[in-house]
């Protein structure tokens, strides 16, 4: 889904001849080729050369070839032998080949380890590397709008995976059963991959991210998870927080405040706002409500990251645009160490924000009968 | 599960004042907390800074910090406020605080980013950096008892999945059908993650990793399956091939012919032998039996990791040793097209090669009835 144009435009800008496409991300994004050992078996490089005036090259272990040249639209597509030679060598060497050798190229300095690029550096010692890191962020920051339409079926069948859980699970039953069903939903519903479950029942609702285990979901307490899936290389992620059995006043209480705040938010996801603008609004809320707010972010976007730029967070300047992706997603931590939490997916659009989950955002906790 | 005393060992051979480990993997090994976002959101590090004779100290995210404390055995444990402090930074001033200023510090080069790394020696002017990644690989080379009983667990849960899925999945099922059972095995059988999941039908057995689709298993054809999962955060990986409907007599040839192959490689994965030792005599095999044989490993070390070294490559000059543990996977591709594949998990001990899996390791090839 790349838009080379635009790419090369931003090459422009940046008096590049050339990107390195290095991160999962990024190669896939540049390539459309999904490479998951990539992600599994670190030194398995999978790169995507992009020059800005000549064909672009994909670097793939021989193991993973079939699978780039049925899945890429790029016609020169190039195989190492893994352990006999080496994936950065054999890109110098197609650099070299595409008279490379003194230009300027932008490398992914935040994923590229150190080892490699002292390799290249060495090898090419005319070529004047920097960061190109930003230019893929700005990139894949506005969706397409079938990037948009895979999000949102994604984000609806994670949604419908948890609230279809929630109605089958009973009191009683463990963090792991609640778990399991919501992967045989989303498995059902088509996710190739299940990224992130974490469910805390009790008290460990306030963790963020604890592994489901056989803590039984015991009536009176509530009951906090968070979900990701990827469905053909685009996440999903969703979060809830249920009662188990009917709610006590303070839990009712305190998930209606925490939706009236949610809404007011979202109310206010506009075009043109920056992201510190909801943050701030959020962080005003909770504070007039005489809710403690200590959290880094309550958002960010996301595509085929999880958490990509901007996020929602105070310090974060940029504006919100037109077909921007965001997950919002507040979180609350009562004195007593219980974690309520919700998100869902938002597409900015000039009328204002969608949200694509299909959550009706009511004040209502969900049960777990 | 680190041997501190063993770490300190090697870093006095490597004249080591202390090593960062960065990388997911060793960041688990050094600490025993498994921090799953430090792989889903990169930029979010969680770093071990450990001192060859001063206290060690776990540096996290704010949002993972009550996890940290729960499940790792350091003692000193800190957190950065994510985007508004930068981890690197974090770091760089704990290196100073221990008086590390003017120390040999051994990093994760392949793992940490250039963009990481220079603010480290711009910071830290004096520090002498080399790479600490071969001190970890070859501690995680050997597996304690106990991780080998949980990776014999691991190994053996995800062998009955893809049994029991065979058995319930018919003719006419598609590879996303029969994909789903293997997942809902996995979970059942306590499983928190599955890692990677491909099922290729016909002449998709041949691609490396395809995702599971609908197409359909059509008796007279072959079905190959790869899988792994995490089992509180060690790997499982096992591959099959099977016949759907009876298998005809080229299949069970084939078939039979690899089963042979890979009892005979097995049988000589013994302590002392180099790596590359049973990788050559399986291309021996192969070729003594006219079959084409063009591949760069036939199996790898495991564990936390899912490729660790040593690799079964001809590269590969590194000794068997006792408690190393290794998934065998040699794989044949037919001249017409079709993949077959088999992979089991070895124990090494001093007695000859033990199989974890469980599998009897028998000629005939499975059947979906």
């Amino acid at each position: 889904m790349l838009k080379y144009d635009l790419l090369r435009e931003k090459m422009n800008q940046g008096k590049l001849d050339a990107v390195v496409a290095i991160s999962p991300e990024n190669v896939f994004y540049a390539t459309g080729s999904l490479i998951i050992t990539q992600k599994l078996i670190r030194p398995r490089l999978a790169i995507a050369l992009l020059p800005i005036d000549k064909d672009p090259v994909f670097i793939v272990c021989g193991i993973e070839e079939s699978l780039a040249k049925a899945e890429s639209w790029m016609k020169d597509i190039r195989s190492y032998i893994e352990f006999k030679e080496s994936p950065i060598d054999y890109l110098t060497d197609v650099l070299k080949e595409k008279k490379l050798e003194k230009a300027s190229i932008g490398l992914e300095e935040d994923y590229l380890g150190i080892q490699y690029f002292e390799t290249l550096r060495s090898r090419l010692p005319s070529v004047n590397f920097s960061d190109c890191g930003h230019i893929f962020e700005e990139l894949r920051m506005i969706k397409s709008e079938e990037e948009i339409e895979l999000l949102s079926d994604a984000a609806k069948a994670t949604r419908k995976a948890v609230d279809a859980a929630f109605l089958s699970t009973k009191e009683g039953d463990s963090e792991k059963d609640l778990a399991n069903k919501i992967r045989s939903n989303l498995f059902e519903m088509g996710a190739d991959e299940i990224t992130f479950l974490v469910i805390g029942v009790g008290k460990r609702s306030s963790i963020a991210h604890p592994l489901p285990g056989e803590f039984p979901l015991t009536k009176g307490e509530i009951v906090r998870l968070d979900v990701g899936a990827l469905w053909r290389g685009y996440n999903s992620d969703v979060a809830r927080t249920a009662s188990i059995g009917p709610p006590n006043n303070e839990q009712k209480k305190i998930y209606k405040t925490l939706m009236e705040i949610y809404r007011e938010v979202i109310q206010n996801m506009t075009v043109g706002k920056k992201f510190c603008d909801p943050f701030n609004l959020c962080r005003e809320l909770y504070e007039s409500r005489g809710l403690s707010f200590n959290f880094p972010h309550i958002g960010h976007n996301m595509g085929i990251g999880l958490h990509e730029h901007p996020m929602v967070s105070p310090e974060d300047k940029k504006p919100l645009q037109e077909n921007m992706i965001i997950n919002l997603e507040p979180f609350y931590r009562s004195p007593d160490g219980y974690g309520y939490h919700v998100e869902d997916l938002l597409l900015i659009r000039r009328d204002g924000p969608k949200v694509l989950t299909g959550s009706n955002l009511g004040d209502q906790i969900p049960i777990i009968e």
